[in-house]
């Protein structure tokens, strides 16, 4: 047998402590669908998202991100990643079929950053119920109902205060290939954009030595078909009086963004589209140096450096 | 060792009875970038392209397609995939380094449908020159330079007038997957998108009993970032006098597309953006029925079904 | 003092004999937002219209259009326009201001066509109240609140089975300008885009000999801001599971067009962007040949001619 | 007779001291056609302006604009107008038909805030030659043949270190009507958008008392179809290593913006879509205040104010 992989980034368990305008924010204004509530914990997915959620949102004391959940490319691969880590000396907690509701058996273990991850493999695909359901086969839930409308998850953006070198190493055996990096002035790298899929990132981590606390989760992403969508974004935020960066494209990734945080936990959303694929099997990641990092950052529009809004993260755990 | 595998489609060798018009239709009005020119023959990629090209066009007798190639996940897969297809019988015939400008030792072989597919994995990616270079580091060629100006190459149809069902088969053994297929009255799979990547399909693969030879191309398609970008490509086309069916959108991979004939070799170009991608290990096929065929091609838009633009396709050998 | 001058389309009186299917139609689907109701006539408009209301529904035994209402540049116009037509022996019914919720003193008469066409100047501005008034000054209602959210009206489409010719030279001495036409093989004008503003047209009139009754109305028009609207807007019908012809774009006014038809009234809606304006005061109409008829009516994309859906008016009265 | 009116912007006569990146700037990198050069005076006009020239390049010590020309409704205006200034005492020239190529007989005269005007009526619209004509009879040169590819000029932006109020008075005069305006906390207007046409503003003026000269002018706007295409053009820029401010979308006329400066003359180009028409006869202007006034310059994106590309204007004569 191989190596276990992991498949896809699948969902972001968000604590907000404000809950009422947390759900607003995702479900009126982003536009998510709700596939579930139970216990207090609602379950949204995009449009053209094809598991139970890829977020899940509950009531605490503050806003944090509790852990950030990866499916496997096989059900051997949960109990394969649990050897391998244990191998190494960290610590794993395994959990039950259906401890988070629509997800199989999971591990969860924490990055040399802080932050925690869970693996899975089994996942329930609950059908949209009629009325929701699109008139496409292939798509869960009708495209365009309400707010910003994105069709999928993207990614996940984090930030540690730790040695990053280290967790790219731990996520480079994990399996996430290195696609685009920023070196810093004294050789290292201090922020990197990996991906297990053929997007340019699933996963991107960045150094910041002067956090509040040593793990926090920057952004999740949410993608859209078309630039215009973007605009269109733009439009609805400020109609719902919520701030944001952008529009701007990123050097790195080649993605339009629109950045915006939840008013409920302060957790950010980058509104996503455009950028490349990697299919080339030998990928050679593109380096950034500290003389490209604005270019890098931004290759035209409203810059995401060096502002307020950009700069708040929410714990991780 | 594992199977060998498939990474992404490679590049197309066009043969043109009018290479004068060829070449302006895909240089300055598709708005291919020229790589290079070797003995008589223009090799093309987009400005996204990351390989040597994604398009050769030679002069010939007829209008045709001469194979379809494939870069494999590892250098030992070439012969890999060797060992496998003679173990079956299949006639193979192996070229060296060179043989194809920009391509490396490379091994063709006939598909059951009488199709001609080339595997290699050593590919050259020549940095564009200065005035065509793009100021974007992950990025090949300036955007937008000429004409409709598409980010790179999509997927390959190919008809043909055998049983489909066989070359399906054979297929998965090369390691696609059957992500979508319309099923006709009788049970059999006649149409079927299948892919190596997570895109829908890098390949389509339709049973047409009635062509004049068995195995026939129906397109080859670049991929555009937007869906403005197509509306525009259909402005450009129309300024050059050139016929199209479309736009419309697929039910089937979602996608928004333009089909229009190369003057010069009756090559077919599907323009194309959106449609969704597949990071799920456990896809379900999508099947589409005969009384669904009509809404699987044309979720809506002008229609490809029937019209003769779409019923020409030229020979593969 | 100078001609009254009519400056601008003002609304379409519509009558539906499913109040609840038109309503849901206008106000969810196409995403107008409501006035106000009085009396059991319900008043609309898109969130960019800046006067009372530019579409008005009421229930009756049949679909059909009451009348088209234009205002004026001037108050003393309705009355300027009421003397001219007297004089040419026109009758011309007067009405009390509020007649018509929002509308001040009007008056009615009929085209040589047959179509009602209403005249007024006041007109009632109503601001949108909080929670759907634009945070912009300069904007009415929030845009993107639901469905698909046009911005303003655009024009009216009128058929007529009598003599057409009549019809435009009657609307030339109400100041409406030709703008593009089509000529007949007979050297008779049987389609003319006509205005009073600077759009290509307000009012398009056409002659079509086998009507069933001799004044129909072929469509009211919505604009939005983008193509990509349009596009997001098919997408919207199909998951209404709601059927339309385009998109396409016209050769006359270039415009990018849908045409959906009003499940309750069978009153037909064209959802409408890009296209020019006409600045140059001594603009020569465009002419179009029959031959060029199926150009200037389809520039690309799926064509509205000899189309069911197409074929279909309501009558007008 | 009534009173002598404006129809429309004409053209702006450009003088640059580097003519070569001028022209390389307006022809290749914004896109502008060519209609001729008479005695080394390069007349440019966009692909779907219907008359001589929009813009006029020739070479000269500074960078400055010369005059601004406007086409009036009638040809007799140009002689009242000429008249009315006149009686007013302010000087007016007169210039014969063809002084400037492909304008008739024409008449110059200083704003109040020192900028020169020129109104004339006669134009010539020479046809473009076979292969740059458009396949559209309402259409000048085929789109998208090069560069940003806009379809019309739209407007332009002046700024003057005069009380602007006097001029905002003798703009009425002449038939300018104030769409929205900047009020300052003394109760002064000190911006307004001012049109004759329905567009929000084919001219803007501005009050900046520390002009380094009395009149200068901002900029000149070229209009695009589609948001799309100003996301296209800041890709173009950037890829031509040009600086620009954008996309933002203005508060006040809604409309989304680039701002890029002509490398050669430091005339500044506002790459410009959307926004809203006006056809009310009886507009309320829209008052913005001084708190305000960074919503109305900047809806959302990259802002205009304060940023130094911004602050540039050449000078006026």
């Amino acid at each position: 047998m191989g190596n276990p992989e992991i498949a896809k980034l699948g969902y972001v368990a968000l604590v907000t402590p404000d809950l009422e305008k947390s759900l607003h924010f995702f479900k009126e204004v982003i536009g998510l669908e709700e596939t579930t509530i139970i216990d207090g914990v609602h379950y949204l997915r995009a449009w053209g998202d094809f598991q139970h959620h890829t977020l899940s949102i509950e009531k605490g004391d503050s806003g944090h991100v509790k852990f950030v959940g990866w499916r496997t490319k096989n059900r051997e691969d949960v109990e394969g990643f649990k050897k391998l880590l244990e191998q190494d000396g960290i610590p794993v907690a395994s959990f039950e079929a259906g401890t988070t509701p629509g997800i199989g058996e999971a591990i969860r273990f924490k990055l040399p950053s802080g932050h925690t991850f869970e693996l899975y493999y089994d996942v329930e695909r609950p059908k949209a119920e009629e009325g929701r359901k699109s008139v496409l086969k292939n798509q869960t839930y009708k495209s365009w109902s309400k707010g910003v409308s994105p069709r999928r998850i993207d990614h996940v953006n984090i930030h540690t205060s730790t040695d990053a070198g280290i967790t790219y190493e731990f996520l480079e055996q994990l399996g996430f290939n290195m696609r685009e990096y920023l070196r810093d002035d004294n050789g290292d790298i201090i922020a990197g954009w990996m991906s297990v899929t053929q997007l340019v990132h699933d996963l991107a981590v960045a150094q910041k030595p002067t956090l509040p606390t040593p793990a926090r989760i920057h952004h999740i992403s949410y993608w859209s078909d078309d630039s215009q969508d973007i605009l269109r974004a733009a439009d609805i935020l400020r109609e719902h009086d919520i701030d944001f960066i952008g529009p701007g494209k990123h050097g790195i990734s080649q993605a339009l963004y629109l950045y915006v945080m939840d008013p409920g936990s302060g957790f950010r959303v980058e509104l996503f589209t455009g950028g490349y694929l990697i299919f080339e099997p030998d990928w050679e990641p593109v380096e950034w140096t500290m003389e490209e990092r604005a270019f890098g950052n931004t290759y035209w529009g409203d810059t995401v450096q060096d502002k307020e809004l950009n700069n708040i993260t929410i714990e991780a755990k």
